[in-house]
């Protein structure tokens, strides 16, 4: 049998960005592609003309799978979230079946949780990532940072719970739009200074005031502790390490998995340890959502 | 003697407003004039003409003290902070005299205070109103609420130390540029709905991770358990809430002094009474700052 035989396209629709990948038999990936066309760009309901533009070329025929917020109420189909616990199997039941001209897609749900204090939280495409984590061990804390970090509970290779944090929005907000921005130098994008990130890391670990530990970064500029082109890294210290002290303080891991990028992993990796966690390991995000799309796609009979 | 005579003209001046007070000899205000032309608005130093085209028509040769970012780097003159504790005399004694057109005026210093984790803070105008206020007992928990709120614990009555929490810039942040402001309905400046905010206010007391906190405007909205218009009030609860309750765990006072205007005061009362504070009095900030500049020359021996 040849494995590299295209079975699959797996589809992951955000709200700014569209990730597609071509699945072979074995759950690699062949070929990926990522557009800008987000569910918000898309107008009048045209999400089959998106996705064509951006599978154009690829075999006819093949399933598609999606997940991620194309799932949404602003979706193509809006879909029911799984309540927690959440096993692979129950999230792969949770699929509903949409006609386009190129045959017919799957979508599938979110997946809810709800704390004590009766607050809901909801994901979607997060989950699909950590069914995908091929090292997903019985017990485990799973994160996926992004502009809202997702920290999952696993347990019984269930996801038992978990909790939204909105680091990344807010570091974006107040690098562009607030008083703390405007004190800083160094380009979007640049590389994060590790000493300052660490140095905001223990700003947070050290004062859970978060709305008073941002304020740090003025002071520390105003008494000459931090330069401007540092102040970036030293903000993404403060938000990470208070995202990773509240997360860890919930739950008493010794390890964890972070699903992102090298870059961002990396600097999860140096908070995690910080918070004393002594095995973190990283698994690349597009990998994990091609292999949960994979995954999730053979429980439902691969198609039956 | 009339005391309707003016005696001394203050001037509050921050980044954004300027409020200019003509105070007679009793420390009355007989005349009150607020501006746009904050610091920020002011180029090429051009500060004198600025303050001239405010207090027009005031009787010239009277005295002039300001307080405020006027005395910051990116003020008239930079003055010193001084170090907590700061008693109202030590305040009064750190005054710059620059010459002007209209005689010389003195500007006030700020005040800064440094956490046991060596982390300095700084507030330049409030100090000023806390020495303002009429009943301040000798030793008392006082918030100034606003862009950047500062807490203050008062000792012997000296400011002993304070901390600044940056609750109205992230409420403006997030309402105007957030995924959760798109959810919003409601207009700016419309008035808090109570029931809502205290459901905010809640949220934080429960749950002390605000990065999660926040998401619970989507999922709260996303549930039907808040209409849209009630959103901006229940963002508002969670950043007080965070606020109130992370300033309160630290002192465990029973009365507080709220300075700020009645609708903003109440709010603060409101979620102050709920962390179990159990007389909290509001002060007017007008009242407060201008109150604060006539104490303070007094100290200076009325311009000796």
């Amino acid at each position: 049998m040849d494995t590299r035989i295209p079975a699959l396209i797996g589809i992951d629709w955000g709200t700014t960005r569209l990730r597609a990948y071509q699945i072979d038999r074995t759950g690699s990936v062949l070929e990926r592609r990522e557009s800008d066309r987000g569910i918000i760009t898309i107008s009048d309901g045209r999400f089959e003309e998106a996705l064509g533009s951006v599978i154009d070329g690829w075999p006819p025929g093949l399933p598609i799978l999606m997940c991620g917020m194309i799932g949404s109420r602003q979706g193509w189909r809006e879909m029911p979230y799984c309540p927690c616990p959440v096993r692979a199997v129950d999230l792969s039941r949770t699929v509903a079946t949409v006609g386009t001209g190129r045959g017919s897609i799957r979508i599938l749900g979110g997946v809810s949780s709800m704390a004590q204090n009766q607050q809901y939280d909801v994901m979607r495409g997060e989950e699909t990532q950590i069914f995908g984590i091929e090292s997903l061990s019985a017990s485990q804390l799973v994160v996926s940072p992004g502009t809202h970090s997702k920290w999952a509970v696993i347990e019984d290779s269930a996801i038992r719970s978990f909790r939204t944090y909105m680091t990344g929005e807010l570091y974006a907000l107040l690098r562009e739009h607030s008083i703390l921005g405007r004190l800083m130098q160094g380009q979007e994008g640049a590389p994060i200074d590790e000493t300052s990130f660490m140095d905001g890391v223990r700003s947070s670990f050290e004062d859970q005031d978060l709305l008073h530990v941002l304020f740090t970064v003025r002071t520390q500029a105003l008494f000459g502790k931090q330069p401007p082109a540092m102040l970036p890294s030293y903000l993404s210290g403060i938000l990470i390490g208070s995202e990773v002290s509240g997360a860890v303080r919930r739950h008493a891991a010794q390890c964890a998995v972070v699903i992102s990028s090298p870059e961002l992993g990396a600097l999860y990796q140096m908070a995690l340890s910080a918070a004393g966690l002594r095995n973190v390991a990283q698994v690349d995000g597009d990998q994990a959502v091609a292999r949960g799309l994979w995954r999730l796609w053979q429980l439902q009979g691969a198609g039956s």
